[in-house]
């Protein structure tokens, strides 16, 4: 069928005539570069008709090309442009001289050597006027023009302010060979997506993968041969990068080096790390750690599985008393796990202990149950399947007393019991401890799957386009401003939140007994915002993605049912920010309902109602962009915020307690204000460390591109809460005003930077994988 | 294994001995009603030990469990509870009259007839003086003990505040019999949920139920016998009422009826209607709507499908010219579609006439492609499966004249054209109003969809307790203060979309000429910020209810996965609120782009500014409960931002537009700006129509809780926009302190009515299947 016998400004009529095709660019780039006036777009026209090799059907085609009144359709530039582009990439950079000479081209094209209306020396003169009545000329228009991406077109580079080179640099400043080695690993084939509909080949992958990775060397990282070496920040930057996988294997690996291994580096003694951490580096001995119970989720202090000694045998007896004891949502325990770690209430001589933490064989060698162990799968979740999560009761399992892990408490045969740190409660919080890592690595690994939904999210918006200007060529989404503050706000808090990960990495390894209350409820913090933060940012990324966002090639919605669950393990979110408040409130004392608990909190508002003396009223009302992207500036404000809740929550859990409301119940009446007390503090320590990390960076461009992440964040978070800080008189009006347009102003400066930000990510393509985001042809 | 010689208050002991079991539901109610001090427990256990004829063990046991030093712990309690409800349940009313009847019932579940220590009459006085010890007695006493629910336990109704019934007319006041219908038809064992993994099987299954709907008279709601009495708001109460099943099923009804089928009603003329109505009724004809192209997802207007008419033969030739033009995510054309309807530019004697839409056949009767027509699978989803979503690109495909859907422009066999819509940009906004419908449905079924989400949720923070107070029972989810928050607010804009949902479908059914533009603009904005909704609600949902939501079996993660599209599909939220936007700015005009512009914003500018004149300087301070909870209050509040945004909007443009810059990029300077006036005036919508809603009511309990539901909306509005209501004056900080009070003091209030405001939904026990949701033990 013909379609190219079409009146107007029709592109395949355009492009189907050899006679014009000398014309073509420079009739693109007349059209798309915006700069014309009609009364130019008239004289382009003259110029281009007085061409005396012109035929009369390529005039009248002419004609219609260059009528003002009738403009083409952005469709039909946009196959102008694409039929341009096809041709140049077949040609060497030498040919693309000048527009004259790519249209030259373009006629070959069609219809062969022969098909040039005149010799090219001849062509190029008689097309100069044209060229200088369009403004445009030689080799600089030829490359504008051809790097005009595409939808789906191979993209060039965008014009960026800095290298991405060195600003990856920056990010993996530290742990930099454990990164590169992970990243080494992934690099191989059988590193590849698998269908996660298939339950049992997923699962019998990822067990597969996390083999392979421990034969490299993953294991190693945790748990060195010379325990003195370990350092579980080289785990956890691993962990982070391999975090831009598939994210079972990296559950898996986190149960299993981190939970399973972690008990036994933790509350073990030098007998279990002997016995058992080179198995566990290895993966010979797949585990499990058996903490949660179905009626004990986030409540672990009331866990009901009983652990008893029988002295006469030398054993403990491990017992599933009800329903509501079974231990429930267990990772590696449905199909692979052949030890449990099993947290229990310890009976010794009919006295409970409290919680304490033994190794319960689960399976033989060739994987069969053991006797008295009951396992259930959990089956199909909303992600994560490739984990087999499990549900275990155990039914008078009998195990040597050897297998208490006994760090802290010990039982000798004769059921002597004995624990180096005095009080039930003070013991339990002591083994919780144990949790801090896992918190940590889950925080990071949210972190890099945030990473991966803004690469796609920012990758296919600045290529797809969207309606426009009339008559010219669509706009990409990119440069609509609601699309730039919908992914470029998130970019800045993901920048933001690695610095305040990295520090928070260097607590945790550096910690002291003094400091790792205070690291835990940073962790606490960092793992609920962290995980917040990557739920809203992929719903952000698919919706912005629109339709191809949806559809499973494009990973939007793996990363999502995989990540969603990060809000509710190793902590709920609401569970461990209510930690945060409760620990600000006593100084990061350990439990809140003793007696000094109106000591501390007196001091707090004292304190505090100190601090808040310093408002300066001028500052209150400055709208200057310099004043405003003044990182202190910024700073002070989350301070203020942060004492002032303090002190509020103090003064009112104060008031209930000393009118004898049970401090249950107080804090019940505060939550709200404790959840927003809790989120305050973690996004001042957010902002603080981000400001630190770019005063440490000394490239300048990096130093600026920074700068102008923080302050998107630091002015985003004055924003998001700008009700709070007005009705607190800290911000006027105006001033609220102004913020909401810097932000809004920077992420129009930070948008040509925007591509590259997400490169020095540092994601592998295999690993990113989704066909928008790496320029292909949508599956 | 023995577990039961326990020391210390072992809820196993104590259940083990028949002696003692006339004693438990006393022991429990002392331990659970949180009112005894110490002193009353020692005096208790006093009475219980002078019982004559309690042996030694027995004895031992009860000084055990009575003393106020060593409470039971938290499961030791919910274990004699659910000893306790578990017998109970046996018993008929009249056995249950005091708490030592029900005792006694609980020695014979041990040990039979026999095991009473004494006769009833005496054992009744004896324990007399015990029951005064606890202050609680009688019939009354024992009801709130069996009443009590235990997580998973078959949980009896809550006390609440108003008759579900009632509520649930109201909520039902329109089409009651099709929204019946369709239950009934749901309660078919055939509408069971399937596998979604197994995308044939799923896919064949969805087929399969919608012909059994048509077959029952689905598609009769849609397009009866006779078309005079078309009334839609049938068929979209229908389809309102299918989405608590399965949201495959629901979108592919959405596609074929409404879509498919809505485009031949709209757009064709008698004999499409005669020819084609019949057979999609009976979905003898499956069909699919071809719109999008996958350079052309929003942008309809620059479809590139083409449909040049040769006269000659008298066919149109339908054709995809380019890659970017081929029909993308077309529902139902993967697999089961025979017909399309395709929007293509139309082309009689080489003009354009811009986009129309005909009917092309895709697939002969057993299913075979067409030649010239080829379709490729979308592949999997993240959700939505049972939907078989495909493209289709056209070689040349010819299609009769009479394809041509013709109610408003027509092709003459000569080949003249000719259309009752002169100017082809008013004539597609014509076509356009198609969509309508569609999105009207979409707004319907996505509120479905939350409201199963809220339900699930609702009814498990209802049953799940977790931490609670030193040394009594732990505490349901739900009264927490942030679970309330979190979960009844939503629940609060739930019922306020209800109510302005039944507006729209009365507005849309109700249509005139004149107000079709306001009715797409109302459909717009609640299509966006109804599905917008749901997206929040079904995440809080999932988060609220811990790892259980994330298990399939409790249904969140499909709903979640389903509905995530809604944003997207039948106009993008971003797009459809702009849309909105501009037609507020434009009175409701279809195009902004003339020159009417300036005189309509200086208008809009004039009249909004006097229109703020009259503010309240009082009101802005007043904080008192019964201001707050004032309808008028909240509705002046959002009508004040409304038009504030309105007239700084047009000022924004105007100023812009006068200094030269073109209309779209002045647009996209004010993006931010025009989103917020179009959430505010949907917001103020709602609002209003909640108002009018409750209102309308006359039962009084019935005022009251849709009044609390209302205030929570509109003063959660008021909370969330309070940065904007004080940056402008409206509202002084302690206004906004007290706001934020109320919002929570409301929740608090309709905490014991959460559970049955979501029964009223009458959502099937069948479709809702969560078993976390129907109180059935966790899968």
């Amino acid at each position: 069928m013909a379609i190219d016998d079409v009146q107007g400004p029709s592109a395949q009529e355009l492009l189907s005539l050899p006679h014009l095709a000398p014309l073509v660019p420079m009739l693109y780039v007349a059209w798309t570069d915006g700069e014309l006036t009609p009364e130019e777009i008239r004289a382009l026209g003259a110029a281009a008709r007085s061409q005396h090799w012109l035929d009369l059907r390529s005039t009248a085609v002419l004609a219609n090309w260059l009528d003002p009144l009738n403009p083409p359709s952005p469709s039909a530039l946009a196959q102008v442009g694409e039929h341009i582009r096809r041709t140049a990439e077949r040609l060497s950079r030498s040919d693309q001289k000048s527009l004259v000479e790519l249209g030259a081209h373009l006629a070959e094209a069609i219809g062969g050597k022969d098909a040039l209306p005149a010799p090219m020396p001849e062509l190029a003169r008689s097309l100069a006027p044209v060229e200088t009545a369009l403004g445009v000329s030689g080799a600089e228009a030829v490359r504008t023009l051809v790097a005009v991406p595409k939808l789906h077109a191979v993209k060039p580079p965008e014009p960026h302010s800095f290298s991405v080179e060195a600003l990856r640099a920056v990010l993996e400043r530290t742990y930099s060979a454990e990164r590169a080695s992970v990243r080494e690993w992934l690099a191989d084939p059988a590193f590849r997506y698998v269908d996660e509909r298939d339950t049992a080949a997923y699962r019998a992958q990822v067990l597969a993968w996390l083999k392979q990775l421990a034969a490299r060397g993953l294991g190693q990282f945790a748990y060195p041969g010379n325990l003195e070496k370990v350092d579980l920040g080289r785990f956890i930057a691993a962990f982070e990068t391999l975090a831009f996988f598939d994210l079972s294997l990296v559950v898996k690996a986190g149960v299993h080096f981190g939970l399973f291994g972690g008990s036994i580096y933790f509350l073990g003694t030098e007998r279990h790390h002997r016995e058992y951490l080179p198995r566990v580096a290895s993966v010979e001995l797949p585990g499990c750690f058996a903490m949660s119970e179905l009626g004990h989720g986030s409540n672990v202090r009331d866990v009901e599985t009983l652990a008893r000694y029988d002295a006469e045998r030398g054993e403990f007896v491990v017992h599933t008393p009800s329903e509501s004891a079974r231990k429930e949502w267990i990772g590696n325990a449905a199909q692979h796990a052949r030890v449990a770690t099993v947290f229990a209430q310890l009976e010794v001589k009919g006295e409970r202990h409290g919680v304490h933490a033994l190794l319960v064989p689960l399976r033989d060698e060739e994987g069969r149950l053991l006797p008295g162990v009951r396992v259930e799968d959990c089956g199909l979740k909303m992600g994560l399947n490739g984990v087999d999560n499990g549900r275990l009761w155990f039914d008078g399992v009998r195990v040597p007393r050897e297998n208490l892990l006994d760090r802290f408490s010990r039982v000798s045969p004769e059921g002597e019991y004995s624990s180096a740190i005095p009080g039930v409660s003070k013991r339990f919080f002591t083994m919780l401890g144990t949790l801090v890592a896992g918190r940590v690595s889950v925080a990071c690994a949210a972190l890099s799957a945030a990473k991966s939904g803004l690469s796609i999210a920012i990758s296919y918006g600045d290529e797809r386009r969207q309606f426009g200007p009339a008559g010219a060529q669509e706009v990409r989404l990119l440069d609509y401003q609601a699309h730039q503050l919908r992914l470029l706000r998130p970019l800045a808090t993901t920048y933001a939140l690695d610095f305040a990960l990295k520090h928070l990495v260097k607590r945790y390894v550096g910690r002291t007994e003094e400091d790792a209350l205070q690291v835990e409820a940073l962790a606490a913090g960092l793992k609920a915002y962290a995980s917040r933060h990557t739920t809203h940012t992929l719903q952000v990324a698919r919706e912005a993605c629109g339709g191809q966002g949806y559809l499973v090639a494009n990973r939007l919605p793996s990363l999502k049912a995989d990540t969603d669950v990060f809000a509710t393990f190793e902590g709920d979110n609401t569970v461990l920010l209510q930690l945060v408040a409760k620990s600000l409130l006593t100084g990061y004392r350990q439990q809140f309902e003793d007696d000094r608990v109106f000591t501390v909190m007196r001091l707090i508002v004292d304190r505090a109602s100190g601090a808040l003396g310093d408002r300066n009223p001028f500052s209150v009302r400055r709208t200057g962009s310099e004043h405003l992207r003044d990182g202190d500036f910024q700073l002070r404000a989350l301070r203020f915020r942060e004492s002032d809740l303090l002190a509020s929550a103090a003064r009112r859990l104060r008031e209930r307690l000393s009118s004898g409301v049970d401090s249950f119940e107080a804090f019940n009446q505060c939550q709200d204000h404790l959840l927003a007390l809790a989120l305050a503090h973690v996004e001042r320590v957010v902002l603080e460390q981000f400001l630190l990390g770019v005063a440490e960076v000394e490239d300048p461009a990096l130093k600026s591109v920074l700068g102008r992440l923080c302050d998107v964040y630091g002015l985003g978070c004055l924003q998001d809460a700008s009700g709070w800080f007005l009705e607190n008189d800290h911000l006027e009006g105006a001033k609220a005003k102004a913020i909401r347009k810097e932000v809004t102003r920077l992420c129009a400066e930070l948008r040509p930077d925007a591509v590259a930000l997400t490169k020095a990510f540092g994601i592998p393509g295999t690993c990113l994988a989704a066909p928008i985001a790496l320029g292909r042809p949508s599956p």
